[in-house]
């Protein structure tokens, strides 16, 4: 059996930004050198998510409407505040971050077939940012043979 | 290490519609000869989910009508139009399909203990096609020893 | 390759609570003995969830809450009854807890690196019981080497 670890880093300029990470994952995958097996992909933070879905820029502008409806909170820009959470009184302001993270979770598993990410022709890999302007890690590991 | 891989191809007659997977999952397991690992059944496609729940009629009505309250799209028949989308402005009509897959999950894992899938005693595998009327596939890994 | 399967059961005395499992986990790894590889965390029942997060009561507060929002049920400690399912026309009475299963989901995936779960600072695993008073089971498979 063979794996391998990588580390991602983002520090996005938004609070809520989203990252397409296909290439830094099948990167990855090469440098694993697995022909079959797995690629885990798991955000560190619990104000992060992780999801593979179309890149498409109409797309990505309803998912920020529709993450905002089911768990609301400021603005993507901060340009207008979200709604208080029991959370805050811990000092922190990013209530909402918590529950995005758990609406679209926060790890996919990508299974990897003749050495290459064995995903379907529109599948691309998403971090999706909820809490940025500060350094977040992400983890990439492959396991196989 | 040993590791299969097998894919499902769906063309569901309506545009939403469950499918029981439980026993294509479990054969795939017996293929694979593996005692001890993980299957993984993932989507390969962004307008489709995959869970684990009970096969119970009631349930699934339940379900429809839930995916439809956090995530509005066409009935599951056509019969009735959803609301729009800026994904439509690309030429789509499936915006809330893509909202579905985020819901409800691409993937599960399901551990493989002793040759046999590890499942709990209500739990069976679920495609759920959410832009149906066309073929989709679903691929299966298992990987471990 | 190596792999260790441990079960765990909850009997929590109401009918949703959460239970912090992340020293579970961590024993589970340390008996596998691997070095590299990744740790399966699945509830075997349908109306339980398992997931990564703050241990931060505030946040633990907003979120039961926010299940509640997304799928209704009765109070956490049955002290008022929730709305009616489909389900329930086969006798349950936990219909909101099998929605609340594929909201938060029933799953996690823990990389392995260095003989120690691989989480970031702030990840706790937690164990989110929807329809307790009675034994339920969770699952822990790691894989690795």
């Amino acid at each position: 059996m063979k794996s391998h670890t990588k580390y991602l880093t983002f520090n996005t300029p938004q609070r809520r930004q989203l990252v397409r990470i296909t290439d830094e994952a099948q990167a990855c995958c090469r440098a694993a050198a697995i022909e079959e097996g797995m690629l885990l992909v798991s955000a560190m933070h619990i104000t992060a998510g992780v999801f593979v879905n179309d890149d498409e820029p109409g797309l990505h502008a309803d998912l920020e409407e529709w993450v905002q409806r089911l768990a609301p909170g400021p603005a993507a820009d901060d340009s207008r505040p979200g709604p208080d959470y029991r959370h805050h009184h811990s000092g922190e302001d990013n209530g909402d971050a918590h529950l995005k993270n758990l609406l679209i979770g926060h790890q996919v598993i990508v299974p990897i077939t003749k050495g290459k990410l064995d995903l379907g022709p529109w599948q691309q890999i998403f971090y999706y940012e909820f809490d940025g302007r500060r350094p977040k890690r992400l983890v990439l590991k492959a396991m196989g043979e």
